[in-house]
């Protein structure tokens, strides 16, 4: 490997510093993204082994199988071994087309106004690739999806934060209750704002936003020219027949909206990683671009297995029955907050409930790992439940930003994205909390 | 939805001008992001309808059933429907572990050296995002993988080209004579070089660098405190007893090098996106920040499913067996050219064949689509031959930047994954090509 004859490279010295490992790119040190990660520090593996998990949103029960059953078909097929079209397969398409034009008031256009991505989260990236330019800023409502904010950072936005508000004074609150203060969201509104993100049934409040609620997101979208990201993940998780609004439906909107799906939400299969995105040439287009250099199309048969659940999911009923499911199982996690007596909100929508923690009694020489050091009193909060109940929840503080962090130290995120049995388990443990209450 | 009284948010005018579509990002402005790509412009479906398909390098065969068994399994199971670890799934980092372990001459940490991603491809990304500041240089050998340049300038990454240089002599050439001039290649090198492609087996020159070659390349890397992406596809595809190499196994090379690995390419299955990354945790861990936030997990039932094809491929023979298949297959296609009496590249691994297209005789009044316009004489040539033989190839100038494009018109590629029968028919068909050689 001698290269002592070699000619010098153009003025580049030779020998530069041989001993430092080769630095990684800057965008990595905003938007927390080496931080340690709440779904880390809280991951199964750091708690007692027999501790309930209702911390991440995976379900704990399967798929249906007449959609596994689907993916199998595709399996023992050649072509559905093989690349997709980085648009995703034509079936997909016209299933979205088909299941989705009527909830959006039109005819989708399956080659320019759908495209499937590789899971919604790789969607949303691939719109931030295709949109933000260096210094763009984002606004998204507190509390966040943790993931918007480094795909935001990563790509040069800058990300903006307004607080849904908490109801305090409510004995019973709804996620309703938690309210946007339009004159704050204004006031966020800059020169170098260029897009919003709606994220409706909401994670982690379950909030369903009302129509008067987009209808004024929408104005000022329109006011400002902003792209609207309208992440509607759990738009077959609405209860109480309560109105899904899609932005994208309001007038003006289509122009200027993206609107995100996900087939691991609406089929319990968060493992396939096969979202999509549905909005207008303009917008579905550059992300085509983008999505087909990041990972240039996604899995097929499981994209096959998709498309078999929403052709067959309105004949079938199953979303109805789906959402039975789940507002049971919410039943059963609200009632046993409901027996301890600790507030907690009820979610009009998604699979989340965020728990008051406030009047958590914790020990101050209760032994914590260092992995909690400097985080907010949720933290510590989340853990000794888990610890001593043996329940685990995720700190809602992760998803904001310093500034507002102190809101978010009130809340536990629990999911109940789980069987009957698991949260009615759980539903007991938690019974145990009740002596740490405070007085 | 009137905002008639609404406050004016910071400095912003109001109705900036709304009947502007909002604007993509600029990153989309470099790298060809947006121009209309080989793969569409020669997509089966512009081409007749029963034109052989030896463009795109997918294969018409279906992966070993004892693989897709596995994932059928996967998919009757609860978790494997259900998120992965960002890092992948255990099984997988072992079997993965296990298998390339040897081949490294090293025991690798299934925690900090081993990355599923979903595909190479978006592996390939990550690194970018995870390594690349603005300006940074990427050296990449031509004729190179045309996903490389817009994952680079998507992420601010400037690519440097080195030209890989036809023998134009030999009567017989193989892959080898595609020459690497290292006097060009230290003169690529700037104070902005961050990285360096290699692809080996080469896509789509079908090259399997030296030791030589690589001991060349990583002194230079060294010298220079360059990362070395290895892009490794084809590793399972080398032909006559040539010697694969991973420049990750050279002196001092391990803690700079990033091998790419696909389960697409072992196992016959490029749809389902499953791909691995093995490198130093130096390198691993930003790319670890990056893909979470890109994909957050990869699909789950395939990871299980190529975790079984690595755990029993060794036992099986398999990488064996299938490597006897395409040297046959090469063999047929290869044998075609030599009845024809054209030029081509025997290409030591990889699944591709280069024809020289030189002498096939286009008529000046040929009708050619508009999308041809303003491209290489080798796109006007294999959409000639597709046209008028019946079989399919994908012009290599694509492969090429602007300045050293006249080296890739020389060439079209040609993909010999496929079938025995349809590479026969193939070759049978391409006789026809005789009468419009020039004399």
């Amino acid at each position: 490997m001698a290269l002592v004859q070699a000619p010098k490279a153009n003025g580049v010295s030779k020998h530069k510093d041989r001993s430092n490992l080769i630095p990684f790119s800057s965008r990595l040190k905003d938007g927390r993204a080496l931080a340690q990660d709440v779904w880390s520090i809280f991951n199964a593996a750091n708690l007692p082994s027999d501790c309930i998990n209702l911390g991440q949103g995976y379900m704990n029960f399967a798929p249906p199988t007449w959609v596994t059953e689907a993916a199998e078909s595709a399996l023992n097929t050649v072509v559905a071994n093989h690349y997709s079209h980085p648009k995703g397969r034509i079936r997909l398409r016209e299933a979205i087309s088909k299941f989705y034009g009527p909830t959006l008031g039109r005819t989708l256009d399956t080659e320019n106004e759908i495209l499937v991505t590789s899971g919604a989260n790789e969607g949303q990236y691939s719109v931030f690739v295709a949109f933000l330019e260096q210094g763009d800023e984002v606004i998204m409502f507190e509390p966040y999806f943790d993931q918007y904010l480094p795909s935001v950072t990563f790509n040069g936005g800058k990300p903006v934060y307004v607080p849904l508000h908490p109801n305090k004074t409510k004995l019973h609150p709804t996620s309703n209750d938690w309210a946007i203060d339009f004159e704050e969201l204004r006031r966020a509104v800059t020169p170098r704002t260029k897009m919003i993100i709606v994220n409706t049934p909401h994670n982690p409040v379950g909030k369903v936003f009302t129509r008067d609620e987009l209808e004024k997101i929408a104005a000022i979208a329109e006011e400002f020219n902003l792209l609207v990201m309208s992440d509607e993940v759990y738009d077959c998780l609405v209860f109480d027949n309560k109105e899904h609004v899609r932005i994208a439906t309001l007038p003006g909107m289509w122009d200027r909206t993206v609107t995100v799906g996900s087939a691991g939400k609406a089929f319990a299969a968060t493992g396939w990683r096969v979202g999509w995105l549905i909005g207008p040439p303009s917008i579905i287009g550059p992300t085509l671009a983008a999505t087909t250099r990041i990972v240039f199309c996604s899995n097929s048969p499981l994209q096959e297995a998709a498309a078999a659940g929403l052709e067959q999911a309105t004949e079938r009923g199953f979303f109805e029955k789906q959402l039975a499911e789940y507002a049971e199982r919410r039943e059963v996690l609200c009632n046993a907050f409901e027996r301890l007596g600790m507030k907690y909100t009820l979610p009009e929508g998604s699979y989340f409930v965020l728990l008051d923690i406030s009047e958590v009694d914790i020990p101050d020489d209760y032994p914590f790992p260092a992995s909690l050091d400097g985080r907010g009193r949720d933290f510590r909060a989340c853990w000794f439940i888990a610890m001593e109940v043996g329940v685990s929840s995720i700190p809602v503080s992760e998803f904001y930003c310093e500034e507002h962090c102190s809101i978010g130290e009130s809340f536990a995120r629990f999911a109940f994205c789980k069987d009957l049995e698991t949260l009615k388990a759980a539903g007991e443990r938690l019974q145990n909390l009740k002596k740490f209450l405070k007085k």
